[in-house]
């Protein structure tokens, strides 16, 4: 079955950011159903119609948002009016519903324009818009789909701003929709880093060949800034076979790509490692400098990080490196800021002001100036240490200074992530 | 001329929220042009070829997004070349390219998989990637539009990571589309800070009312997180006139906001205060606790950034407060970690370490727990600081522990922004 959606909206096509599709799709896609198609058109007529048509004859369920606002630039229901032939009619309960929205505002005369929003195609069921004055409509109609052949299909007007949108979408349309759910759907994301795409893709694309004529199972692989996530989508009636299918298909992936993989669905390399630092009761500390702050702000990022994020320094003069974390002047002249000795002294500075168990140390060009032929844009040393154990590996990022600084600070995370892995069990000398 | 956009990529059917229509219709509609429709298809050769074909019809341009992967539910070049019926080669230097980019990243010998990437449509250019392995192509073919009518189509592929497809968008295809701008287009973004949305609106409101009838004239209002963007466009055919207009706009604009609005165009908080403190030649340091680094993150964004930040500390202990900042323990127990008097000792701790002009300090608390009723999820302390004067002032933020974290770093940044602004030709006491 096809669902479609049309968001229509010239603003959208002129640079607002179009959360619809996100948010559909998602909701959707956790009932096993998927958008076939999204299109994005201008609320002007001609266009708006042809989208409009060419989706009636290719899908089942068309859901168009946008368009019911009260000004001259809202076509959605004259249109869908027109094209399907079916009258429309002024709705005096929602015409109450309107006035009343606005005099809970204070507003005691609305507009004309809003006088718009009260009419209704015949037929349709008017979707009670909690908050904001424009109704949705829901339709069942049909459809001449080939020459003699009638079936039915269903469209859906809801409100363009999503605090509209949202809540009428799960009311309404999620129940209805849930209707055309045959099978059940599960959905494993697996979470992997320190390898690339590539490989990745090369590691487990045995598994996907074998399953590949299952039309039930469905892969996904998507790469962001040395993070790769895994989507693995199976279909079918029993949720044990299902379940039995996801377990199976997981371990393939574990066996081939170890301890590369770092969590599942909401994981984040913070929040593992912020799981396993509270299990065993450790702490972490930081000292940035060419990430000047990423890598301890994504730490904080969680709530609870308070137990395990000990204390974090950003020294990016050397003056800062001598005082706070006491790297020597004489490193710093003879190896230069950027390099493994002072990654190391970080590390050791760091260790010392905080006691924590584990440290990380980030020093680095991020560029888009600063690098020469030796140490060109991109390199960072990053040194990991538990109880004090220092280790530092000399890294080369690419992209722009945002991209690097991210990278880096990824790499540094999945670095200190494979440490606490490898000791948590280990105790502590003191 | 229809220029329309199609973004190839299932997951952006399933959740993942598509950036690429907003990036690319905001940088068209700033040289005058808009796109006319975005279809958001899965990478399926089915779905994905059937909108090409329909694409291919109806516009003159057209730009597709994602599918250039290494994968193998990377479909665009192949589906591409079989709709034209034009063939592809392996494109030697692509593929050297793509071996030079690994080998800076340390990988010897590429998987097979990415040799896949060097498949180029024969006519077409390559457009390079400066940060990932997929080259984009640039491909002008004929199309047999009517009956006969032969007429000669451009069509762009881009690759689908935002970091990837936006310096390409910018360094390619801008510049070619420019070849089809007929009026003269510019556009003025001016960036307010400090302010609540409905009150900016109040006040720019009788300018834009006055202007309301000039076609040529568009504005739109955009709010995010305490900062907010009012967006000026002018078209027409004179150059001067269309500068004129917007230096107008713009002044009666400063009359109403005065110093609430703190940079134009591609100007940030961060670049607006590093401009300042580079120019007068002080230095700022930071002190965060609930912010977790973000603030310092913020403020070594941009190149250049160490020539006036010192240095930052998280102290997100009350340890490490005591410790590092010397706050003291009696004004933890008898005001708490989350009070103006610890965010004062905060302001003399990192200025006692680090001797910068400026400092800041953060304390508060994100949530989602520790709340209390008196100390609610939300309150934040900012502390700023010139020349040893320290103010402290006293904020509550609504939101999620992200927005809290957010909204505290951009009004700290604005803080600091307005006290840098008022200080700047001040003398120094020694």
């Amino acid at each position: 079955m096809n669902i479609e959606l049309i968001c229509s909206g010239s603003e959208l096509l002129t640079g607002k950011l179009n959360t619809h599709a996100s948010f559909i799709g998602s909701k959707l896609n956790d009932i096993g159903l998927n958008l076939t198609l999204v299109t994005t058109v201008a609320d002007r007529k001609k266009e708006f119609s042809q989208v409009l048509k060419d989706a009636i004859k290719r899908s089942s369920v068309i859901i168009v948002t946008g368009g019911l606002g009260p000004t001259f630039d809202d076509i959605t229901v004259e249109t869908v009016s027109e094209i399907l032939n079916i009258k429309t009619y002024k709705d005096e309960a929602v015409q109450k519903a309107i006035c009343q929205y606005f005099e809970k505002k204070g507003i005691k005369n609305p507009t004309q324009n809003n006088e718009r929003q009260s009419y209704i195609i015949e037929g349709a069921k008017v979707l009670d818009n909690r908050f904001g004055t424009a109704p949705g409509q829901m339709l069942h109609f049909s459809y001449l789909q080939d020459e003699n052949k009638k079936v039915r299909k269903t469209i859906f007007l809801l409100p363009g701003p999503p605090g509209e949108l949202h809540p009428m979408f799960e009311e309404y349309v999620l129940p209805f929709m849930r209707s055309y759910q045959v099978n059940i759907k599960k959905t494993l994301i697996i979470h992997i880093c320190g390898m690339a795409e590539s490989l990745v893709d090369e590691k487990i694309k045995p598994t996907i060949d074998y399953l590949s004529n299952d039309d039930n199972i469905e892969f996904a692989i998507l790469a962001h800034n040395y993070l790769i996530d895994v989507k693995v989508s199976v279909s079918g009636e029993n949720e044990l076979i299902i379940d039995d299918i996801l377990k199976n298909i997981n371990q393939e992936f574990i066996n081939v790509l170890g301890d590369n993989i770092y969590g599942y669905g909401d994981d984040t390399l913070e929040s593992v490692i912020q799981k396993m630092l509270i299990e065993t009761k450790r702490t972490i500390s930081v000292a940035e400098s060419c990430t000047g702050g990423l890598l301890a702000s994504k730490l904080t990022n969680i709530a609870g990080s308070s137990l395990c994020f000990k204390q974090s320094v950003v020294t990016y003069s050397n003056e800062a490196k001598i005082q706070i974390l006491n790297v020597k002047q004489e490193t710093l002249n003879q190896f230069g800021a950027v390099s493994r000795e002072t990654a190391n002294e970080m590390l050791n500075g760091i260790l010392n002001l905080s006691k924590a168990e584990y440290a990380v140390s980030i020093t680095g060009i991020a560029g888009p100036d600063g690098g020469t032929n030796e140490k060109p844009v991109g390199l960072v040393y990053i040194g990991t240490s538990f109880n004090g154990n220092n280790e530092v590996t000399k890294c080369m990022f690419l992209g722009t200074r945002q991209d690097i600084r991210d990278r880096a600070t990824n790499c540094a995370l999945d670095l200190i992530r494979r440490l606490i892995l490898n000791t948590r069990n280990k105790r502590i000398a003191k």
